[in-house]
C-alpha cells in the first residue's frame, strides 16, 4: 500500500533536488579524495550494530601500516568520536540533530576539518539507520554494511537499498551465536538475493572472529 | 555540524509542511479510533529489535481476553504481517518502498481495510528505524519504543527523540544479558535523561521475562 495523494508526488520530487544538489557534492568529494589517493569506505548500519567498536578494533590493527582517519556521523552526542580518537587516528565529529543520514555537504564540511596529509584510509561512520543513508551517495569509493547477528537474517529483505548497494556485507557479534536463533546460510541467501555474490565477512571483537580477513580487505583496497 | 545552506532550509520548509499534512490526517485518525473506543500503541525501534516477535506472544496471551488488531509497517516484504496473521489477530501490511516511516495517511488507508468491529487495542509496528518514524503523529494514544540491549547502553542519548516521546521503553532480548557488556543501570538512567520518570520494562519472549508486566501495561491502557 503506497500513498499516491498530491502531498506525496511533493515529497519525491522535492527528494530529487535534495538527491541531485547531493550527488553534485558527492562528485566534488570523490574527485577531491580521489586526487589525494585517499580510498573512502561508507559505513553503513542499523543503530547499536558494533560500527564503531569494529572501527577502533581495525584502526589499532592498521594504524602503523595505513595511515587512517575517520568522520563519524551521529544525530546527537561526540561519544564514538571520543572513541576513535583514543586510537589516536584523526577523527571528526558531525553531529546532524535534523537529519537521519549524512549527505554529501557534511562529509565536505568534514573534509575540510580533518588533516588529510598522508591518509590512505577513510572511514566515514554513517547514522545509524539501515534505510535513509543508503540513498545518499557522499563521494566514497565503496558502501560496506553491517549488521549484527542479532537482527535476524531477514533484514536484507526487509532493507534492500543498502544491502543492494554494499560492495561488502559486514556481519558482527558473531560471539553470540550459540544463544541466537540466527540461520547464518538462510541470512547469505538472503542478502545474496538482493546483491548476487556479494563478498560477506563475519566478525566478532570480543572473539576476534574475522578481523584479518576484513583488515586483509581493507590492505588490498589500498595497497591494490 | 550542521549544514545551512540554501538546500538546507528549503528541506526544513518542505518538511513543515508535511508534518502540518501529516498531521491533519493523524487528528482524523485519533477521533476516529477515539470514537470507537480503540487504544492505539505505535511501536518504535532500530530494525531487528524483536517488535514482531514480542507482538506474536503478546496477542497470543492477550487474544482472549481483548480484542486486537495490528498494522505492520515495512519498506518491504510481509513476512511480518504473515506471523501476525498465524495468531487469527485481524493484520494489515504497509509497504512504503519509498519511505523510510510510517505516516497517518499510510495509517488512515489501513485503517479501512482492518476489521475494526469490537477491536479495543490496537497495535502499529512502525518501519524498523530509531529515527524518522518519531517525527510522524500517526495518530496513536501513545508511542512505545523498543531497544534491544544488544544495541547498547547509550541509544536514547544518540537517537533522544524516540526515547523522549515514548510513554514506555520496553527493553527486548534480556535473555542475552549475561553473553553482552551491557549496563542496565546506565541504560535506564540514559533513558531518564532523556525523558524523566519513562516507565521500563525490561522483557525476553525467549525467557518469558517481564511479559506479565507488560501485559497488565497493556490490560491497564484498555481497561483503565
Amino acid at each position: 500500500m503506497t500513498s499516491n495523494r498530491n502531498g506525496a508526488v511533493r515529497v519525491i520530487t522535492i527528494e530529487g533536488n535534495i538527491l541531485e544538489q547531493n550527488d553534485r557534492f558527492a562528485r566534488q568529494n570523490r574527485a577531491y579524495l580521489q586526487a589525494r589517493g585517499i580510498y573512502t569506505l561508507n559505513l553503513l548500519s542499523s543503530p547499536g550494530s558494533g560500527k564503531t567498536t569494529l572501527l577502533v578494533e581495525t584502526l589499532d590493527r592498521l594504524k602503523n601500516e595505513i595511515r587512517c582517519a575517520v568522520i563519524e556521523g551521529d544525530q546527537q552526542t561526540s561519544n564514538d568520536a571520543q572513541r576513535i580518537a583514543e586510537t589516536q587516528v584523526p577523527v571528526v565529529q558531525i553531529n546532524t540533530p535534523q537529519s537521519c543520514h549524512l549527505d554529501a555537504f557534511h562529509v565536505r564540511r568534514a573534509l575540510e576539518a580533518l588533516p588529510l596529509d598522508g591518509v590512505e584510509l577513510l572511514f566515514i561512520e554513517n547514522v545509524g539507520n539501515l534505510i535513509c543513508p543508503a540513498s545518499f551517495d557522499l563521494g566514497e569509493d565503496e558502501k560496506v554494511t553491517l549488521m549484527s547477528i542479532t537482527e535476524g537474517e531477514d533484514k536484507p529483505l526487509k532493507y534492500p537499498l543498502a544491502f543492494h548497494l554494499a560492495h561488502l556485507l559486514v556481519l558482527t557479534k558473531m560471539d553470540l551465536l550459540p544463544y541466537l536463533h540466527f540461520d547464518l546460510e538462510l541470512c547469505k541467501q538472503n542478502a545474496w538475493r538482493i546483491n548476487p555474490g556479494l563478498s560477506i565477512i563475519a566478525t566478532s571483537v570480543y572473539s576476534q572472529t574475522g578481523l584479518e580477513e576484513w583488515c586483509n580487505y581493507l590492505r588490498t583496497r589500498v595497497r591494490g
